[in-house]
């Protein structure tokens, strides 16, 4: 924790996609960290100040391996996510997080439970032998205990990743504060609301939003008037938004089916309904965020956020979360790298070059 | 209404589906009724008493007609389910509720607003000429207006077909006084419940509950763990009520993912899966409902409802309102049917043979 603290990556401009190393950058190569999820694989290689020297991306997400898993599937993938950086950077160590960990995945990293330090993360990082001679360390997700159990693998990650920004120092009078709790939000097919207080995630929860939101739109109803429009329709999106808030008494059950009357009345076109859908579900998220604050004395109006996704994503929840009167909503940039080069620095795998570094 | 109130069908034990009805019984004949769906046609045969001479069953329904609706499908489909009995019974009255009357149906039977009586439903009667001669009548269904519009095809009249059981003078101590406010529940792929006063349907809500349920089961992650066990569990379907009753504050998209990960903690085997997601589910719908009902100073547990479905289904919902405090609710049997001939005979279609007649 310590050294992470002082360690964050300080410049995030990678180098294009797929482009060619000189054998000068290559020479700087530091470490090697792996976003890989469930339908895409991402690859950063890092200098010794953090800052990302290039970035690969491909769909070899643990689901879409290019061969079985039992025929090598992931060396397959790793090689092409990395082989290339590794062979002319050999013994540049590599770290890993996401679905990877999950018992689908190359190696089972047991989860961490709550409240979880970035310590803990790096005592349960799990190590694999790759083909290729390297080794590859997955950070372990996250698991809540109690009626509710939840779980998380690779937020945790960009979490720490996001607290990391903080720690750099930016000038950025919303910063938080490690020691306070606050509240960082990763809208998404699985949206967590992670309570982080002290440096450690204290707990979270899961919302299925955007896995719902697809299974209404693809496979309900709701869908069959549906017309995608041209750019996002705000106005319908934060009608639903606020139907959800103020009529949404009765729960997501009862309020999705407006989004096929209102078009039976002529009140909602085709074109609007994708949106004003979305606005329903996100509305209903918050509102039930809302709740759950509300029980501890708080509400949305007196936090202020972060929001980890992506920026289209990100503005929508922003927007949501002004008509709940939260206006202090900001998006962290990238948490996913920001979180690995944490983790890898605090595991001891990349000895960062710092300031304290150069004078000593 | 005053007909309809005193000319309830006294016997619902139809003839065996499909079964060759005697020319005696078919002398008989009053009045057929069909509850044309999306998925299924059902027809009812009845004497001038009320009673259900033969049913016929098919899957015709208006998405699934034999032919195209261009090509006569409609008609195609009506000779299937009544030209036998339309043949040797000429000039009986046809009445059918349900998507027939929608836009997508044969012809649209314009919605009538809230609050509805059977009467409004009666003028409200489209009439279609059959390509056999015959004239099917269509009942209308209900619109609610308002921020979140409401509508209602086919429930309308069993509705009012549960209302009629009542007027019937059944020795039910629950029994609906037409005159009192009641709830009426109508679980299915749209869940409704209304409210219903004065023998008129004064408002409704809809609950996607059944699809949202069978979109989650087939198209989400929650589905990839689960089996279909045996025999429904009723432990795991009474455990996902309660944490929608108990820890549901942050509404259905915040507890649905408990299905994955009490799979993951070992605390809820795949076969229960279903079941609990079902509880979850309907909790939710229940939990919704009260807090509409808490709006008006009322609450489930002093309640005294009906449900209208099928036996299974309304069984589930009366073992969730039992979880709620409300231990009246009641199924009412025969409701489509009832509501058939409640609406035909007060559309002045067949001249029911009442004890009154007789004396007369």
């Amino acid at each position: 924790m310590n050294q992470a603290g002082t360690a964050t990556p300080a410049n995030h401009q990678p180098a294009a996609d797929g482009a060619v190393l000189a054998d000068a950058d290559l020479a700087q190569a530091a470490l090697i960290a792996l976003d890989w999820g469930t339908t895409s694989l991402r690859a950063y290689l890092f200098d010794a100040h953090g800052r990302v020297l290039a970035t690969r991306a491909s769909t070899t997400g643990i689901m879409n391996l290019p061969r079985s898993a039992a025929e090598g599937g992931f060396d397959a993938a790793f090689d092409d996510a990395c082989g290339a950086w590794l062979d002319r950077a050999r013994g540049v160590p590599v770290i890993a997080a996401g679905m990877v960990g999950s018992a689908q995945g190359w190696r089972e990293a047991p989860y961490v439970e709550t409240p979880a330090s970035a310590d803990a993360l790096v005592a349960g990082l799990v190590r694999v032998q790759t083909a290729c001679g390297a080794t590859l360390h997955i950070v372990p997700g996250v698991l809540q205990r109690g009626e509710l159990p939840n779980v998380m693998r690779g937020e945790e990650t960009q979490i720490f990743g996001a607290l990391s920004a903080d720690a750099n120092g930016a000038p950025d009078t919303n910063a938080i504060d490690s020691n306070d709790r606050s509240l960082i939000g990763l809208p998404g097919t699985h949206a967590k609301w992670a309570v982080v207080q002290a440096g450690r995630i204290e707990r979270f929860h899961t919302f299925m939003t955007g896995e719902v939101f697809a299974a209404l739109r693809e496979h309900t109803i709701l869908g069959r008037t549906m017309v995608t429009p041209d750019r996002p329709d705000t106005e319908a999106f934060l009608r639903g938004v606020n139907i959800a808030r103020e009529k949404g008494q009765a729960g997501m059950l009862a309020t999705v089916f407006s989004t096929r009357t209102l078009g039976l009345t002529g009140e909602l076109p085709s074109e609007a309904q994708p949106d004003y859908l979305s606005g329903l579900l996100i509305g209903h998220e918050l509102a039930g965020l809302e709740a759950l604050l509300a029980q501890q004395g708080s509400s949305l109006a007196r936090q202020s956020l972060r929001l980890i996704g992506n920026d289209a994503l990100c503005e929508r929840y922003r927007l949501a979360l002004a008509q709940f009167g939260c206006l202090r909503a900001e998006p962290v940039r990238h948490a996913t790298e920001r979180g690995l080069w944490r983790v890898a620095v605090a595991a001891g795998l990349v000895q960062p070059f710092t300031h304290a570094a150069r004078a000593g």
